[in-house]
């Protein structure tokens, strides 16, 4: 299974490096075959997870095929080669020269990492591409990674994610205490603030984890992936908005070092594969998000609510907090990171709001006069 | 002017040829030197235009950077090899092996051509990636221009546009009669059913005509690029949302011949390159509308107005309208891509409006507390 997966290469039926020869021999390039390099891609994802998973492999694929196997990447699951929360350190290190995760594992390394993936009533998917392509976060980005020998570059967008699933309705704060419940990062900061327990979990032990009372309510992503881990056969209530990561990024990590010795065409072919993946990605879990949020409501009779304001308010209180707590820290690139994601988010609001909100908030389906499948 | 703008290529100081040959040489790839394909890319633009001008510019750069100028692009704006409109025909015929405009420039050829740039009340600029990459809108559009020997891309996109701009408040139907109104395409029926007067113009135009009162009011794109058009010195009445165009996207055309004819890495490259232009033109028009939209309302005084209820019920009844008259037509292409971008806009859209639309109208900023510059 494993080795089937890495056989991605198009015609590359032999596998490895026997494949690229092959595809390589109908176009005579003495000089180049000399520079092929073969990479290791270590990604934090299961084998085969769609959409996060899948997305690594296929960007994997295309640097390969673009650059006619100049840089060969075989991806590795998380495990396989290191940790699935080694990736950072693997990357840096030089154990592999290329990884595909999420920044907010590494909050441990600075706190600033989280403002690549998501924070809590921060960016949706749109408008962080807007923030780190042309509102000045790639050059933070940049220099947070200095440090650890890091290019790091978005690479997928899960796109807006839910609130996740409970085993009972909550309407109010006191439903939240001592609430047993699944998330990582900035989020399980604020859950304990207002009052749950919140505890850390792989995505593969979340599902056994609900099935035996060790925890009373979970999130992982949204409906496409929520849909196959089957958390709706223990928690019927399905909360939105999952305002704690309001658009999550995925990022590819390419060693520095590695990166700057490449020439400039494999510089641009890694660059543009990695953008190119951010919004395939993106575009895929939109398009698969919407029936799997059908099929979870009409075949398996899930409840979707919406949180109560009383609830969404203490949350925004807790943000807050956890903002000023960051800005007060002793952290001088967190706390510029901080306010450089703030400024610019107060700089393109008025416009989501004036733009896609307005029409999204004024829109009926005329099409679905022709089709009406409504949920 | 002209030919520094087409000087892109990272490097390439000496211009053209002998720009690429100086970046190659230090590279020896003998055999790769007499693949070298020189490509002209036609475009719909004004030269210089911020956004889908300066997109199409970057889009040409990115294919002739990692192609290592195996196909190297120049660029031409409107009307400088052929007309800002005949961008369709000159692609087609192999006049320019690259062309990037909008597809609904050509609903002369087929109206099907419309909904693969934006439909009233239809897809926003993520949903219509959704449906061209994983909801089969990319097969329909394929066979959509096989007859026309075109290979069509997504390659940009200005996200959600705006109503237009009017010299006086328009609350009502009323309002609507006998307005000299610009608006292209499909929203042009739509006023037109409503009682406008639709008059149709270039981009560069627009001014002069609302200046000597040929038309009462226009609509180009959206705060970005509406502001350097200066429109507000004549009408200080901007409406929201853009329904006819929630999410325009722009398309790069290639010869089909020309393109079946490359080796699989350049195919690869133009096509990923293609992608990852989409992805940052939105990423420009996201970051740069806001700020946009705040200097026409902070300086130059600009009234931001929402339509009223009445007006929105009655495009929405116009643009079903039209839908059934396109399905009852004698195009059965036509058909088929109304029908399958109507069904894809029902699977996902309980995706919109659980997702992002529920964050959205939750969301309160919490880095305000830092940075208040709240329109």
């Amino acid at each position: 299974m494993a080795v089937e997966r890495r056989r991605f290469l198009k015609g590359a039926a032999l596998g490895g490096a026997a494949g690229v020869a092959a595809a390589a021999s109908t176009f005579p390039k003495p000089a180049i075959a000399q520079e092929r390099r073969d990479w290791r891609m270590v990604t934090s994802w299961p084998p085969g997870l769609p959409g996060v998973g899948t997305g690594a492999e296929r960007l994997a694929a295309n640097i390969t095929s673009m650059s006619e196997g100049r840089i060969t990447v075989t991806v590795y699951g998380g495990g396989e080669l290191v940790p699935a929360l080694g990736v950072f350190d693997a990357v840096s290190d030089g154990t592999a020269q290329l990884g595909h995760d999420a920044s907010y594992y590494h909050i441990s390394k600075s706190e600033g990492t989280a403002f690549f993936t998501a924070f809590p009533w921060g960016f949706t998917a749109g408008e962080i591409s807007a923030w780190v392509r042309y509102g000045g976060g790639q050059e933070l980005w940049d220099e947070l990674y200095e440090p650890f020998n890091l290019q790091g570059f978005l690479a997928g967008n899960t796109g807006t994610q839910m609130f996740g699933w409970f085993r009972n309705e909550i309407n109010s704060l006191d439903d939240l205490q001592g609430l047993k419940f699944r998330t990582p990062g900035n989020q399980a900061k604020i859950l304990t603030k207002l009052g749950a327990t919140v505890v850390l979990l792989p995505g593969g032990e979340i599902f056994p984890a609900l099935q035996s009372g060790t925890i009373d309510g979970a999130e992982w992503i949204g409906p496409y992936n929520d849909l196959s881990f089957g958390l709706y056969q223990v928690c019927p209530y399905y909360y939105s908005p999952g305002y704690h990561e309001p658009g999550a990024a995925l990022q590819m990590t390419v060693n520095k070092s590695e990166y700057e010795a490449l020439p400039q065409d494999l510089k641009d072919i890694v660059r543009i594969a990695a953008q190119e993946a951010h919004e395939d990605m993106l575009s895929e879990y939109s398009a698969r998000s919407g029936p799997a949020l059908r099929t979870l409501v009409q075949e398996h009779g899930v409840q979707l609510r919406l949180l109560s304001t009383e609830i969404l308010d203490a949350t925004k209180t807790a943000a807050e907090e956890i903002l000023q707590e960051l800005r007060d820290g002793d952290d001088e690139m967190t706390r510029r990171i901080v306010d450089g994601y703030g400024a610019f988010l107060n700089d393109i609001s008025p416009w989501t709001r004036t733009g896609e909100q307005a029409y999204l908030n004024s829109r009926y389906n005329p099409f679905s006069c022709i089709t009406n499948r409504s949920i």
